[in-house]
């Protein structure tokens, strides 16, 4: 089978990438081809058991996505986006990217025709959800984003539903959780401190906490995303009915159940290089965001993502540190 | 003030611009100027207090939005739009017309820029929600549209939110229910019987009733449609916050409610013009229609519907029969 991964070069398509070389093989077909697609050249994998294609585009560019469906892949994996802080800057370059890029895809693969109908993942997110919400947000809550970037992914979601609906793909879309442990460098995104809280630290080095120990957030590691993505591919179109995007599972913890968690994985003298200096801007923003959901339809479609903070520790120190930490 | 009507030419732009006309002022100021623009020539109000302008052209054409808002219109009604029926039948124009049309109109807006912020009236629609739903749908369900139609509403309302949180205009998109009694002749929308059955018997005409008396829908009048419309453009900024997407409210009554309505407005002869005549297709398309709403916040705001079936044949009688019908 061919799969193709657009926004391939990214944290979370270079893990699936990477997954999949593993694997091998993708809900019991073997992988013969994988396309990689993104704005900068992705890595092909070493030792994979497939070929690997490596295409650099900008996919809301006229005819673009067209050149990537034209060879019918099997699976397409749609991560490509730029950030919310980015979207927010620049308001036509998020909705060039987020909103054409995608219905620029959804469009070359409708217009493939033939029967061709791919399953199609796209990573939306928890920012299609505005403040105020219930303390947990059901399957049912209406999307009401208070950023561009939110916007586009619930327009992205509709989209899907409707292409779906009409037997153009066949569609899933998963509301992924924040990833933490984010691996990489502390970025100036205004989530970053719950990844570099616990990432520095472990790395001996200090990370700076702008928000007070009581803010609550919902999570899930890198790994769980991979999975998730994985899942997805697998689900049976008559499991997933005309609702067609998830909230994902993930894991709701307050900021000192995550330093608690780290302090039992990794010891006092870990936490200590976590200094407190709060950033009412962060404050601010984050005052706004989802602290938890009540994801039930995913959890009965089977997807899965860790049940503590301190799996979700363990698995960074597994998956990006070879399992040793600075203590 | 200056005001341009979008969709100008069809039955609510109609009735919208009469009471313009008839009233002269919008929450206290004076028209001096209405721009009827649509895809088929609109009508100038005969012995209008203002100078109307005709404009016919396509929406969705590169630079047709830009030449009808360069005039900095004070208020916008867009109510343009291809029916449910046709953007299901055609998609690609369902796309153009409902999709690219609104979006250019709001790249249009956005692009005048000097700090234009003119108050903008969307019209959606009740199908933004698909079954299944509660009985009675409240503010925070969620959008899952079954049709192309439903879809292209619910991103107009995502655009319009987050186009009003940037500034670019200053937004009310409002979902209209279903609209009773609809002048004219009957037509093949699956919904037409609940207008049918009042209007053509009202008329001395027989009717068809496709479904059973249980089914339950959600109504207004046409006058109320544009009360609705009204009374949008006059709501302050503050009091609509960051979710200026409303369900207006409605009368939720069973077909058999109508026809006891009709009994009591019009007595058993007009009745008698009924004719049963169960069609699989539409009792089908009908089961998954929303049955009643709980508009709160559309209340709270001062929208106000009819409360009797009564009430909305004898608006019909009165608006549209001059006050006669055959009995």
């Amino acid at each position: 089978m061919h799969i193709l991964i657009i926004g391939g070069a990214g944290m979370v398509g270079r893990k699936l990438l990477a997954r999949l070389a593993r694997d091998g093989v993708l809900h019991g077909r073997g992988i013969t081809h994988v396309t990689v697609h993104d704005v900068v050249a992705g890595e092909p994998p070493a030792g994979a058991p497939f070929q690997t294609s490596v295409v650099v585009s900008d996919l809301s560019l006229p005819g673009e996505a067209t050149k990537l469906v034209g060879a019918r892949p099997d699976v397409i994996f749609h991560l490509a986006a730029i950030v919310s802080g980015e979207a927010e800057a620049d308001f036509e370059k998020g909705y060039r990217i987020n909103f054409d890029g995608t219905r620029e895809l959804f469009e070359a693969i409708r217009r493939v025709g033939g029967g061709y109908c791919p399953r199609l993942v796209f990573t939306s997110s928890i920012a299609v959800y505005g403040a105020p919400f219930p303390e947990a947000i059901g399957d049912e809550f209406f999307h009401t984003p208070l950023t561009s970037y939110g916007t586009q992914k619930a327009i992205g979601e509709l989209l899907l539903s409707d292409y779906s609906r009409r037997g153009f793909f066949d569609g899933v879309g998963i509301r992924l959780p924040t990833i933490c442990v984010r691996p990489g460098k502390p970025n100036k995104a205004a989530s970053g401190f719950f990844s570099n809280i616990i990432r520095e630290p472990l790395a001996g080095k200090e990370a700076i906490l702008p928000v007070d120990e009581e803010v609550r957030h919902w999570h899930a590691s890198p790994r769980s995303a991979v999975n998730f993505l994985v899942h997805a591919a697998g689900l049976k179109a008559e499991q997933l009915g005309t609702r067609r995007n998830l909230s994902m599972p993930g894991l709701s913890v307050t900021v000192g159940e995550q330093i608690e968690a780290l302090r039992r994985v990794a010891g006092a003298a870990v936490v200590q290089r976590i200094r407190r200096e709060p950033d009412p801007t962060i404050i601010r923003i984050v005052a706004g965001w989802p602290r938890n959901f009540d994801p039930r339809r995913a959890l009965s479609l089977g997807f899965k993502a860790e049940s503590s903070f301190e799996e979700i520790i363990r698995v960074h120190i597994a998956d990006e540190l070879g399992g040793k930490f600075v203590a």
